[in-house]
């Protein structure tokens, strides 16, 4: 649908009132109609906009990780400006905090399970492929990358837990850069070869 | 409180209907008296026994990570049995549901949320100092760990992405394995200075 430029101002204030309400609410507690009262309009116009519930819920956590910013550096470099890039999101000003919504209502919600999966499986898998080339192997890289990220996102900002909290930007990236690039070039799995091995041997 | 042995049935059926109702509604959908209806019983009842919702749902997701049965090895390679313990507790028979529930819960819950923080900062956190004795690094490595761990429950049971979900327990274990080894007994953070390093010494 082709959106005409004084139509702007109106789906900015539906998006604003959704992100709002999804904050407060959750998914499962938030209405079309209870957006369009934040906003001051009629329930058929958000509906016109978004089609539906789970429409305007894709739209309001439309979550770029814009991984097209991490810098250009070679691939066995990349683990820290992978870690870099999506801590200063979060936590950067403004910070993008669309992706922790999202994660919280991904949780308990099925549309926003999906909605999640498919940023993920998307944007991720394609940055590995297109930084490191790694063929097939890639998918499970980039299933890895978003395991240790999304469970640093949890561990800070959702469920947080005391000792991720408190530390810095600077000792949280530092401490995660190595995991990254293990994921991302390492060789996965070469531990349990190792012990299979030595227990073979002896 | 000391339970009588008579009152064993009854409180085992209250935790069964709690964990029900909790898995399909929530927990800002389950009450108390909806859990008396379960089990069909008198909402005091339950009251009696848990003394609140709070208390209710503690007790029903009272989970124990069990990490003592984590075979005694030496602290650099405990990465392994480590990590095969949590997968197999998470998907063996019978499996563990009630640390997906929690983390479930969590994502939108301030109670729960309280409820898995305990969980991980004293379980974890006991283990890391028993096995690898790091003093106050020991929290820091045991958050660490739990970002990890709870990236993958996450990824795999919660919020499911298709490369995470495909692998099978051994290749996740084999994945994750040196991960967990690192943030145990690692150099946490031996990238950055190494990039600040070579940066001044350019």
């Amino acid at each position: 649908m082709a959106f005409t430029e004084r139509s702007e101002p109106t789906r900015t204030a539906i998006l604003s009132a959704a992100r709002k309400l999804l904050t407060e609410q959750g998914y499962d507690g938030t209405t079309i109609r209870a957006v369009a009262a934040e906003v001051g309009i009629d329930p058929s116009m958000v509906m016109r906009y978004y089609g539906s519930k789970a429409g305007l819920f894709s739209a309001a956590v439309d979550v770029k990780l814009h991984l097209d910013e991490v810098p250009k550096v070679p691939a066995n470099k990349l683990g820290e400006p992978l870690a870099r890039h999506f801590l200063t999101r979060w936590e950067g000003d403004p910070s993008d905090e669309a992706i922790i919504l999202l994660l919280r209502s991904a949780a308990t919600n099925g549309v926003a399970a999906e909605h999640m999966r498919t940023i993920f499986d998307t944007q991720v898998a394609r940055f590995v492929r297109r930084r490191i080339g790694t063929g097939a192997d890639g998918t499970r890289r980039a299933g890895l990358v978003s395991s240790q990220l999304l469970g640093l996102a949890l561990t800070r900002y959702v469920v947080p837990l005391s000792p991720v909290v408190k530390m810095n930007l600077d000792a949280v990236v530092s401490s995660v850069s190595p995991v990254l690039q293990y994921y991302l070039t390492g060789n996965l799995g070469s531990a349990v070869k190792a012990r299979r091995k030595a227990t073979t041997g002896s």
